[in-house]
């Protein structure tokens, strides 16, 4: 065989164009070089729901080489302290505090004692601490870097935990700092109120955070009563967007001579997997992604800032491709510009107009079985049926409306990133991102 | 929150054992160090199909973390030419050549031109070279490394290649070996003739292999007419474990003081995966981490050699856990002795011996509706009907009979191996064996 034609594989930028099949692709000049220098600030962020699924998914939704990609260093195992298949606040106890817990807790252990979070121990070494998410502010990923307790529901009593201990909070939840008797939750204080007197700017739209610019160090931002827009549906809001609000917090969070420590939650990942709405899966993740351009465009000026970025499970068993063909068309959820939940919400009492709405804002036509389908659907599974008929045709798989326990990938940049190589568990990142900055923690 | 009571996370090992959920987990001391060691012998083993998630749920079905797990290094692209999607045919062209090319094709381009292989370069370099596969040893995976068709499907001109090329050949696949005259297949000539006249050793059980004990450089062990049995399966055979084949493979291929190239693969993960039979999936997979183990062991001892570890894909759109619930009971599928196809062989006509055949083969007490699931199946369905509700019962979940596109995990050990941390396109992986090697390939 020793006279065949040789080919090339040299290349730096392969077009492959074959019948609709186009891709962009780099060649990956493998992990980032490293470095012992140390680490003044981190910002850890999290991609709820992000498994490797979806990051081959949005690689042939955005047509070439993602952000993270060039970022990987290893994989993480996401099972809690009593199930292989976590739920957001054992994985993220586990992420925050270095232990594992029992699902539904939040920074407690399966007995209820309190667990000190990698946020907790920044701040004791004079750092200052963010948290940034798309959900709720008091939802399990955000609060479990610094509340605890024994439950996720009780978002009142994280938001008072939340408000003496964080000093940069963007997200969404303002129903839960403000008083019952204003609209019905379980709050019996104002805790907007008792941040204001306890130094923190307020603010409630993109434009007032905007204006903000880091004048001030303790910022409440809530955008929201309960979570924020999807990225599909934001532009009928005054909300900003995650990479918005990565801006600002760094912004604040960096007049700080000592460092900080920024955890940035894309949060609805992970809901648009338990919807089954693959558009708003895709669409959430390129809001991340513009996110983590943010953290790494600072961390790139900064030279001593770690970024670390980890899903904390899978939701949804999602695949690329599935139902028994060799096929994946992710690229038609381009086309998509509204969530299942929207579309569900433009129906009209007979559900006549199904045929133009998904039209509208799916671009798809449905076939005559499709319309049927989602005019039969049951009340509650109006979004789902059109997510499942959207799900098929762009050839995106699910297995499950819950979580799943598949391992999931880790990235990192910056100096002390090799930290991250290889297969960890969730437990091992809070760890070695203190010994990162070189901060007491966990021992 | 400084007063708060510390939990040590500092266990090298800790048991969780919390009703039914046990398990040891082993702390990851972070990839093998680095070595700029020359490589001699490279030892490339390709689990058929496994992805994440077969790796996450072998880990549960073993109880422990895997030989594997401290391996990692990154994960890899496993998209074809012509398809985000693709077949074993050309993920193995990549993985050998280091081209894509479009789906159903051996190590040639689209265009149909022959792309050298790896094994190729590193026979031109002087090394011996091996195959090992429990698939017929002329199916796609093995083919691409040493044999150049349009179409996988032909086997018998793939068959007649593979005997000009390579040294060691153990598998199965007898009947592409010999005359159409003997069996009804496309052959004209008898291969394994012309192989004896070529200088080759040929065997056909377990014990003539293991009495060769590397007395002979060119091995031909061909074990079965079609594919050898799945591993749970094996007992009533005569035939080697792929642990057993890769231990005789390397008695042979080290007597070449220039070194070695040796592609393993484990064939019949992928089999199991489009079956939906994940106890299959396990099996194959404990019998691939021993074959696995043995390459360790060698590669341990001798110092020089690489050991590469990467699935082709993944099959079936497997998920750990499914079904709507936060759940795995993976840990059944232990209990479990034999294939859905073997059980559906066991079936009387009127199957009214379903619920014995299940509880006898797979521990299971089918429910009434389980059972009329089985009488019911279609007669060419009645193994997948049995695995899917195993299956179920395991939450194992599947979005597909094909394979899915999803970015596999990337193992390796040895000198050198720093070479494929990171994300890989599934073309990195021979031009860096080679370039570790030192062997002039695909320039």
């Amino acid at each position: 065989m020793k006279m065949f034609k040789r080919f090339a594989a040299t290349a730096l930028c392969t077009a492959m164009i074959v019948s609709g099949f186009s891709y962009v692709q780099h060649v990956n000049a493998g992990p980032p070089s490293h470095s012992n220098a140390k680490v003044e600030n981190v910002i850890f962020m999290i991609p709820d729901g992000y498994s490797a699924s979806y990051a081959t998914n949005y690689r042939i939704y955005k047509g070439e080489d993602t952000v993270l990609d060039s970022m990987l260093v290893g994989m993480m195992k996401t099972n809690s302290a009593d199930n292989w298949v976590t739920d957001s606040a054992a994985a993220g106890t586990a992420m925050a505090t270095g232990s594992k817990t029992n699902n539904g807790m939040v920074s407690v252990s399966p007995e209820g004692e309190i667990l000190d979070t990698v946020l907790e121990a920044a701040s004791d070494a004079g750092k200052s601490t963010g948290l940034v998410a798309t959900s709720t502010i008091t939802h399990a990923t955000p609060a479990v870097f610094g509340s605890h307790v024994e439950s996720r529901g009780s978002e009142a009593d994280i938001a008072l935990q939340l408000i003496n201990d964080v000093d940069v909070m963007l997200g969404g939840g303002k129903s839960n700092f403000l008083p019952k008797e204003e609209n019905g939750n379980q709050a019996e204080r104002n805790l907007v109120e008792e941040a204001k007197s306890n130094g923190y700017e307020f603010v409630e739209t993109k434009e007032e955070l905007l204006a903000m610019n880091g004048k001030q160090d303790k910022v409440l931002g809530l955008f929201a009563d309960g979570g924020m827009a999807p990225e599909l549906d934001r532009d009928h809001t005054e909300e900003p967007s995650l990479a918005d609000m990565t801006t600002a917090a760094l912004h604040s969070l960096s007049n700080n001579k000592k460092g900080f420590f920024l955890m940035v939650e894309g949060s609805q990942i992970d809901w648009a997997g338990h919807a089954h709405d693959a558009a708003w899966a895709m669409k959430d993740s390129e809001a991340f992604e513009m996110a983590v351009e943010e953290a790494l465009e600072f961390a790139k000026k900064d030279g001593k800032t770690l970024v670390v970025v980890a899903g904390d499970h899978d939701t949804g068993g999602m695949s690329v491709g599935g139902y028994d063909e060799y096929l994946s068309k992710v690229d038609i959820l381009r086309d998509v510009t509204a969530t299942g939940d929207f579309m569900a919400g433009e129906l009209n009492e007979d559900r006549s107009n199904a045929r133009d709405i998904v039209s509208q804002y799916a671009n798809i036509k449905l076939t005559e079985d499709e319309e049927a389908r989602i005019k039969s659907a049951a009340a509650n599974q109006t979004a789902m049926t059109i997510n499942q008929i959207i799900s098929e045709r762009a050839y995106v798989g699910w297995t499950s409306k819950a979580h799943t326990g598949v391992d999931v990938p880790v990235y990192a940049y910056g100096p002390q990133s090799d930290l991250f190589y290889g297969l960890l568990d969730n437990t091992d990142l809070p760890n070695r991102i203190a010994e990162a900055m070189k901060i007491e923690f966990g021992k």
